[in-house]
């Protein structure tokens, strides 16, 4: 929906020295940094100057021993995202949590406590957890079914925003004369009997800034895009062609109108990949670069597990072996066909696979110089194809210093993205109101 | 056990605006900096400059609606002590967080984040969590009986000890030449199969920087005295008279020594709260004020939740009322005994209980001058009833300053405390070992 004033949102998807698969191995990058809590901080500090709407972590609860390795940090959401909190004052702070592994007690106390360090600046990716070694890593034998993930998930987000409206605004009334700590109309007790929890409240901090942190969600599935339409104010996710970004985005708003909502209120965010170079040639050699470093058995470890198949004793050189249908996947639905559908598209084989893939794991990667991807920035914010982007350098911090330096000043210039912040909410930045409470 | 050069240690308990109950109404307090992150990072830069050796954090996960509130903050402890890593460089970070309501996998990996954001000054305060309240947050109508929690404590402590150490140290090798990530070959599954978990492993964190966070405990039943000997590197404990303290001391030590441990790996901090004045009539006059400014009501909840009895409809004016014997409290059961026995030995109403727990909820408070308070402390460490002290200021800042600028520098003059750290993580600080990884 173009309007004159309308302006892009950016969100800095922090990935430890960059999103390429081998960004750890290009000499542009420093492998020890991913260790080293004040290189995000310097990220956030870039991308709060360029006055992105945020900075976003994704997470994940499993690793491997194998030689596949899967997604290894030094750090998780909660610790990292409160490092940048102190020393950042506008940028907002998306984390990924899953449903599947968290108490809403503690998630809520957690995401409420982040809120009130960053004055109102938290934001919660949620995600319901694919991976069979994950759930193996919290006593079940096996995940649950992906519809029971929802549903749970559904059930979660009633417990955790009960609990963050279980205080009123106000509610805590630290009058000292009178002796009275807190107001008790206006602090409750939630209640909740359901069939996945049971819990009592009221919650022991009082309600967040923002009333609830920014809901943000990214599952693309038949199930997910349901439950982002009815909770996401923000969207990310990987589309790769217009065509099927512009299906998506009516898809995601036609759902949110059937909840009540208007289409502003939910932020669709496509990743990409910018690989950039003051000309192609230097862009895709930068691209070629990257993809020569590649180390397949690491890389086909991380395609197992994006797609829930385990092919890491596959041969590299041949065909992927026949895939399950995907209403056999208990993992990323949309994700494994839009792998599966490039890999049968280009008969690629497992080796070109992860080459194909080794920069984004599925998202777009635009490969050119920065008056090319300001172009196509502008052409899925014009088409109704994004609201914004999940800016995803493969090398950082350089991917993210280039992107800031020479594909921001254009799109300002067309008058696509603003000079600097209007709000000091993670809410404001994204033009979302502040949820009254349920108790109010 | 004196030495000629042993040294005291301090650890600065953390408490919104102070410890006693009333801290909030009294005028040289401003109870909004109770909400406000950067009141936190000043108490751990003041900690930090007098070179105490860690800071610490209670926590609870429940809270009352009815007027007795419980313990209630804007912050969680991961968070809140994250803020604090990332402006401090030397003091330790102690959080507490309890096994009974967390996953095994999701507290190891905020632990070693927190320890690899903060270089190797993580802790963990391990409690088992009493409350019903608490148990009815978790989809649990009633919380588990006392000896299994203990019981599932062991087992927790037993499966996050392994994830920590499933990345052996040096095993994220990022060799850039060859494109090895990390060595398979020191990465483990755990394999952990037990009666409270299952947990496959490995930890998608690297080992941390400390091996181990440092594990601190405060429980003081038998169960607790028992987990205490067995796992914990440093104990918080409340102790009213010295007797008590030689005899909680020694006893603990011996036990420890029953798991093979000499007693200087246990280091035992009695609760203490200074409240200072320049002449002991000062002092007097500051506890007075504190004490008229108690809420009973309030007051009374916070006792309710630390008995485990619920006492907030019982006359302020009458003496308590008989209570269970100490085998049916399911609660905090040391501390139960302890408010017992200060209620029937001086025969005290409720008011008369509440107004003097009010100061430190069962744990010593020493009224005097900044000389008196030295002699308390000297006396109890060099007579074998502390090894240093878990300091707790009736009100912040002004509590944590007049101690260390009055207290510390007679302890220093007397060659009882150093004037800088000697080392560089809280380990070191405690002069604890690191442990080695039992796959290595």
């Amino acid at each position: 929906m173009p309007t004159a004033d309308r302006q892009l949102h950016f969100n800095l998807f922090l990935m430890g020295v960059g999103h390429h698969e081998a960004a750890w191995r290009h000499p542009r990058t420093d492998p020890q940094q991913a260790a080293d809590i004040a290189h995000f901080q310097r990220l956030a500090q870039t991308a709060e100057a360029a006055s992105f709407d945020s900075v976003f972590l994704a997470d994940g609860v499993e690793a491997r021993s194998d030689g596949g390795w899967g997604l290894i940090s030094h750090f998780e959401p909660f610790t990292l995202l409160t490092a940048l909190a102190v020393v950042t004052e506008r940028i907002g702070l998306i984390g990924t949590v899953s449903t599947g592994f968290s108490e809403p007690y503690n998630l809520a106390r957690q995401f409420a406590s982040l809120d009130h360090i960053s004055h109102g600046r938290a934001g919660w990716n949620i995600v319901t957890s694919a991976g069979e070694r994950s759930a193996q890593n919290f006593s079940r034998s096996a995940n649950q079914e992906h519809g029971v993930r929802y549903q749970r998930a559904a059930e979660f987000l009633d417990v955790v925003t009960a609990l963050w409206d279980s205080w009123e605004d106000g509610a805590l009334t630290l009058d000292r004369a009178t002796g009275a700590f807190a107001d008790a109309d206006r602090v409750h007790e939630i209640d909740h009997v359901g069939e996945h929890f049971q819990v009592r409240g009221p919650l022991n901090i009082p309600r967040p800034p923002q009333g609830h942190p920014l809901l943000v969600q990214a599952g693309s599935s038949d199930n997910g895009r349901a439950f982002a339409a009815r909770w996401a104010e923000a969207v990310f996710t990987a589309q790769q062609t217009l065509a099927e970004g512009q299906s998506f985005y009516a898809d995601l708003k036609r759902q949110a109108a059937g909840f009540g909502r208007a289409p502003e209120q939910l932020v669709v965010l496509p990743g990409v990949v910018p690989v950039l170079g003051s000309t192609e040639e230097e862009a895709h050699r930068l691209d070629r670069e990257l993809d020569e470093l590649i180390n397949p058995a690491r890389a086909v470890g991380v395609l197992s597990t994006v797609l829930g198949v385990d092919l890491t004793d596959h041969p590299l050189d041949e065909p992927l072996p026949p895939l399950p249908p995907v209403t056999e996947i208990n993992g990323a639905k949309s994700r494994f066909e839009l792998i599966r559908d490039l890999a049968e598209r280009d008969r690629l084989t497992l080796r070109q696979l992860v080459g194909r893939l080794g920069g984004g794991r599925g998202h777009q990667v635009v490969v050119g110089t920065p008056e090319q991807l300001a172009d196509h920035i502008e052409t899925w914010f014009t088409q109704g194809a994004a609201d914004g982007f999940n800016i995803m350098p493969p090398i950082l911090p350089d991917g993210l210093t280039d992107f800031v330096e020479q594909v921001l000043p254009i799109l300002r210039k067309r008058g696509l993205f603003r000079e600097g912040y209007t709000g000091r909410t993670l809410r404001e930045h994204y033009g979302l109101p502040r949820p009254a409470g349920r108790f109010s």
